[in-house]
């Protein structure tokens, strides 16, 4: 499989010492050059890296769309991605910033200026988030096969509409958005599921896309929640089986019908906060909620660790 | 506590809410200027900036001890560190590279060639590879109280002699190597523990500092595995209660003497290949074997999730 490298090592257990005949995730240094001139080399996963190309260029603003490519070639070991553009005078950024969703701003002003807040209505059920976390597992092919590597994808609530896998956080959502431009795949008010850590380049990222929702397994940071109060987005971190934690925008989770009544007429602490609109919630929650996850459905047991 | 931000944040769990008083990992952009002249920017946990700007500095081969440093200042806001050398001429990196650990190489070849091999014949026993595992959880307190966050460690074998957290996995070891060199302590031959995966930049990092041992909570990838082979350093991923991986130069790694014979003399897979010099571990391995880890003693109960 391309991603995973076949690698022998020795497992000591129980005082004991076996070879194992085990795999770990491929890692290469990929170059990008854009119209000849050298941009970036960075750490990934070998698999599509034009997909990766893609967003990356469109995450950094280098380019807006497909139209603006004119030619994109892989070199023949995999390791570099030339990509020549419709245009010649492009600005490539020059500041080293140690990052790679973050080309240009220095202060945290800077930053949060950059986008505006985001007016999207859309939701999502708490089910429909335990699912597509779910269905994020199930598709985690690279990482079931070596472990060490995340998984993102995008979603309409649903379904998932594009998955992508790299050993590095921020690449996954590179990945998506290049996946999404192949397919001409409009990423607004879609919602982000991912097994990373929502650091701030990761948030960046996510609102450089619309999107609305971003849903991880694990933690985020201060700088993120800071970026998605100002911004207007719903911030999910550590899904569980049945539990999830709510950081920013709690409006746009919704619980099912047969639940909501139970949470907004008892007195249980944060349940008004979380339904400052218990009409609209309501209406919505009809609209959006799917059938639940069937009874005795099993759940992926293994949570990721990178 | 520095590095930690209360964040209350809605919890939703067995189909209730509630809105609870919690805490995110603190993320900041933190600014490197050399000489007058900005380095580089990236995202950390903002204590101690002037450890991570030190260890920074002398990773990426700016600067090679504390006596090349004339002044160090910190903004009051504790985002920019200010570092001024003995010497004008230094030759800052222009490369864009996005990840800390490897300014200059683009090539596997390139960056195999950057060091000579380790000829270093330190060993460390398995039983201490545990508790010292045991002992980088007990000192993770921004991990404890927010989660989030990596932690890594320089050990002698017998205990953990600095340790350091941030949220970039690759920031813990350049904390460690500014600490260091704030304490005069040489890294040399001491062994590296870390929560995170071991990529490419994080053994680049450990091979300048001459640690021989790098052992990791979780994953390696196949560039890091490689790189420490032609280095001849010993690679040790998914230390858990009694078992762990070695990937690369079993030989460091030796078993509690009322173990060896058992291990060595057996048919178990692998037992011979593990122990290709049996006698000279036979010797080594009662020059370090520690007293083994009490019985009954707790262990940590919570992998870290990232």
């Amino acid at each position: 499989m391309n991603g995973i490298d076949p690698i022998p090592y020795y497992l000591y257990e129980d005082q004991h010492w076996q070879e194992i005949q085990g795999a770990v995730t491929e890692e290469i240094l990929l170059c990008i050059h854009v119209n000849g001139r050298e941009l970036v080399t960075f750490m990934c996963t070998p698999h599509n890296p034009d997909e990766l190309a893609l967003g990356f260029l469109r995450s950094e603003g280098i380019i807006s769309n497909m139209e603006d490519v004119r030619l994109l070639s892989v070199s023949d070991r995999g390791t570099c991605v030339d990509v020549w553009l419709n245009y010649s005078n492009v600005e490539l950024p020059n500041r080293r910033i140690i990052t790679s969703g973050c080309g240009g701003g220095v202060t945290f002003d800077d930053l949060s200026l950059r986008l505006e807040p985001l007016n999207n209505s859309g939701t999502i059920a708490s089910n429909q988030v335990f699912e597509r976390m779910h269905d994020l597992y199930q598709n985690a092919y690279l990482y079931r096969a070596a472990q060490g590597i995340h998984t993102s994808a995008l979603s309409d609530g649903e379904r998932l509409l594009v998955v992508a896998e790299d050993i590095g956080r921020h690449n996954t959502i590179d990945r998506l958005l290049g996946k999404a431009m192949k397919q001409a795949l409009d990423t607004r008010g879609l919602v982000l599921i991912t097994t990373g850590r929502v650091s701030s380049e990761m948030l960046v990222k996510a609102a450089k896309m619309g999107i609305p929702i971003v849903v991880s397994r694990t933690s985020s940071t201060s700088l993120s929640v800071s970026l998605a109060k100002i911004w207007n987005i719903t911030l999910v971190g550590y899904v569980r089986h049945n539990s999830l934690r709510v950081y920013t925008a709690p409006h746009r989770i919704v619980i099912p019908d047969n639940q909501l009544f139970r949470a907004g007429g008892s007195s249980q602490p944060g349940g008004v906060g979380c339904y400052p609109d218990e009409e609209t919630n309501l209406e919505l929650n009809k609209a959006v909620v799917s059938g639940s996850r069937a009874a005795g459905t099993p759940w992926s047991p293994s949570p990721f660790e990178l």
